[in-house]
């Protein structure tokens, strides 16, 4: 594969992405904050298999950490990013500074309610904040045919689906099914953090969700499940279960059991936040 | 002139817009609430000098109205505006329903900050927050290369220039001079509100923010011009007026003699609030 062409400004993105539409080539957008494994790469081939050019884009979004989270810490690895890019066979990395993404005098917010409350907005109160202003102005600087987010970040993916609906961002979105390791611990950049005998403690997290979701799926009482979900999450090594929670799987409303559901958790070990998401399947 | 097309969905709209971009056309849009006069008709002119093609909305976007104010009394009359529209030239009318712009469930807002601070703001609290997110919207259903907005309402030109400097939203915003009577009253369409009587008095407020700029750029004290003017709209039958402001001309920031400004004003007759703004030619 050819190595991807990398710009950083929004003219040079504008300009390649326009030769390609006026050679009626499809775009798709895959945003991510870098340090990409498995699951990233697992995004680029959906692209791929979606539109014919592939961009993505790369930047550590500072609006969507508090500042208590691990912005400064977060791991930065553009060229080994680069190489992975290359190998996956996407043909644009978008690399753009901080002072091009918010310039001096920078003002705006978008705001999506609906999916965003609750959950993580719990813990993180001006997450979704961030990431939909930031969305927003990615879809507006690079206009892709289409753009790939991954389940794994589930409530995000909600989020992003009702900005695009609510503002008329001619954009599809396209939800990717979680890559996992083979014990099925959902890959993410925090994973890095993890020492040895934390990784084994985080490989849990699917095991007690996965377990929970079936038993909801066959009628268990939902308070209770949840609760003994968490409780089995601290008795696994997590040191603070933020939460445990069944939701309806598009709106993220409270979850009727005659509806497709998702069962999402966010959980600490040591100092690295995690989350994971499972399906429960519908009556 | 021939009648404009007149689509009132957005998949007509795109649709439409989509054919003329085919065909190299450059589009400008007008954004209104209706009720049609000759401010509204002096940005089609505008937009026809700029484009090839003029697409005017028609929509009293009800997010921009507080539960106080006027958005059941504000005047509707769609055949009135559609034969002022042929008249002028405009190409194409879209004339949404609420529900097409807000379905169930819409749930997104888009705040900008900076010019949007104080003046308005500080009597109608979600003022910008409604015309930001109905323009942002009006902008991605439309996607045209340019629009025209009047400096009649010049805090909300101002907070529109924002949002698309800050959200990479690719329209030129062209701000169009304010067409006044022959004494110099803003066009509105709240003028319709005014009894013969009320017009006379409101005829006042350009003259006393033509002399108050006039004293400004001669060297009065800010604070002492002002408070006179705001006095003198009093005296000449204002019920009370919300502000008379000197700022910075592209910021809205307080405003330093020695850069370009802007003279502010909101001002009551009766149950009718009245808007106007002059220069303050730089030093």
């Amino acid at each position: 594969m050819s190595a991807p062409i990398v710009v950083d400004n929004v003219a040079a993105l504008r300009a390649q992405i326009r030769n390609w539409r006026r050679d009626g080539l499809k775009v798709a957008l895959v945003p991510t904050m870098g340090a990409l494994h498995d699951g990233h790469i697992s995004l680029v081939k959906i692209a791929l298999e979606e539109a014919e050019r592939c961009v993505v884009s790369i930047f550590v979004n500072p609006t969507q950490f508090a500042p208590t989270e691990d912005l400064d810490k977060y791991p930065r690895q553009l060229a080994r990013d680069l190489d992975r890019l290359r190998e996956a066979g996407a043909h644009l990395a978008y690399t753009p500074g901080v002072a091009d993404m918010y310039p001096a005098g920078f003002a705006t917010k978008i705001s999506v309610g609906g999916p965003s409350a609750g959950l993580e907005t719990d813990f993180r109160p001006t997450f979704f904040d961030g990431v939909a202003t930031v969305v927003a102005k990615l879809f507006l600087q690079a206009a892709p045919d289409c753009a790939v987010f991954g389940e794994k970040d589930y409530q995000q993916l909600c989020v992003v689906r009702q900005l695009c609906r609510d503002l008329d961002l001619p954009v599809e979105i396209i939800g990717a099914p979680t890559v996992r390791d083979s014990h099925g611990l959902a890959m993410s950049s925090r994973n890095a953090y993890l020492s040895e005998a934390e990784r084994g403690v985080a490989r849990k997290l699917n095991v007690v969700l996965r377990q929970t979701a079936a038993e909801l799926a066959s009628g268990a009482d939902e308070a209770s499940a949840v609760g003994e979900a968490a409780e089995a999450l601290v008795r696994a090594g997590f040191r603070k279960v933020d939460y445990v929670a069944a939701r309806e799987a598009v709106t993220l409303a409270p979850w009727r059991q005659d509806r497709d559901g998702r069962l999402l958790a966010a959980a600490w070990l040591g100092t690295t936040r995690l989350i994971d998401n499972v399906e429960i399947p519908g009556a």
